[in-house]
């Protein structure tokens, strides 16, 4: 490959800074910025972490609801050279889990979309694998998913990168 | 050291893809194959990834089962040529932790084996230390248990690899 | 940067080395040591880490306790020519959050103290935000404290090393 690479997946554990080192790399795509927020502010916590990643943004960025529709927005964003900034997949996932949607469906719903794209795209989301198994079968249901969707993104990403305490690795290419 | 390393241990969070990793750098060392399965069926959830492994391996693969006795299994099968496969040590702790034995003197006689065979072996192990303190004591534990086996086994393996959203990374010797 | 990094930030799973890596940095800079210990044996597993971890540490070593006052023992004891070895951080956090003291100001202070001082300073901190959400606000708080706390040191240290299974990676500077 040549040249900056058109996809990236930026994951990362809570707090590790991984969402500012994708507006980052977004950031220095294109001056023409499109933000995809997975997050819906169900309750005050929520929306005081919205709120404050609202505000780490400029005027140069707009900013798009994408709670369940993520591979919709994507064709409806990626289409053009604005660079696309989708934040997070981890939530878009939780969002599907708690609607009863087909997750499987839905991940290659939004690999195909990636695909069909011509916009360059970052991906956040968050490793969630490293704790012991959890207690119930919900929250295994989600840590299963997200470690599923992770290794299919990151397959086809032509980037991926692993925040640490706020520094990137590049784990791929290497 | 020079040419391929005898063991590796391959470590991953969950849903990592480190068994198919590990399965990929076994299958490129011998055409005859071992794989010592840890897992127990003991419920229909496990029962299914189970059943999705095993599917997942073709013909070339023989399986033994070793949910406790993984030293001896390890003798049994490692004296060949043939390469072994170990898919996981975390599930082999668990057992080992609910059948009350003793955790060091088991991860001493796991660690005698694999010194004494002379085929090459493939460890897979969780890493499960990069969450929040668990709740209960057992899980606390189990942690530490786990912890200490992954530290110990890597320090003995030829090379060890963190596997992280399906991407191999060799962590030892860089 | 020329010569020995200054400071360094130690992070690692449980049960991962990072206590082990860290003192063998510490002895590799000078032969006069100070342990500034932030564990509060308050119960008796937690007793006897702290025994453990003791008595993996020579008469070289003098060992100071801060529980709380972190910012103020590095500043007594950072002052000279003599390494110091803060394990760790994350036992300090949680002092800090069952006190219900200000996290952000106790942050600001600590790396206020760090940048004051001209020993060679190793600190241990726990990297806890790869497992899933945690169900209680008051673990998902201290998750969030503990992420800002590595990412704000991480930026000011010289370097910092992950270890994974008592494998020391240094992730900055590359």
């Amino acid at each position: 490959m040549t040249g900056d690479p058109r996809t990236i997946l930026v994951l990362g554990g809570a707090r590790s800074g991984k969402s500012r080192h994708a507006q980052a790399l977004a950031e220095a795509r294109s001056p023409a910025r499109v933000f995809i927020a997975t997050a819906e502010a169900a309750d005050a916590e929520m929306h005081a972490r919205i709120a404050q990643h609202r505000a780490d943004r400029d005027a140069t960025w707009r900013t798009v609801e994408a709670a369940i529709a993520l591979p919709e927005a994507i064709r409806a964003h990626g289409a053009g050279g604005d660079v696309v900034l989708v934040d997070c997949l981890t939530l878009w996932l939780s969002n599907l889990l708690l609607a009863e949607m087909d997750l499987e469906a839905a991940g290659a719903a939004l690999l195909d979309a990636t695909a069909a794209a011509t916009a360059p795209i970052v991906f956040v989301s968050n490793e969630v694998g490293f704790g012991i198994v959890p207690d119930n079968a919900l929250a295994r249901r989600f840590r299963d998913a997200a470690g599923r969707l992770n290794q299919r993104l990151a397959a086809q990403c032509d980037a991926t990168d692993l925040v640490v305490a706020g520094i990137p690795l590049r784990i791929s290419p290497r």
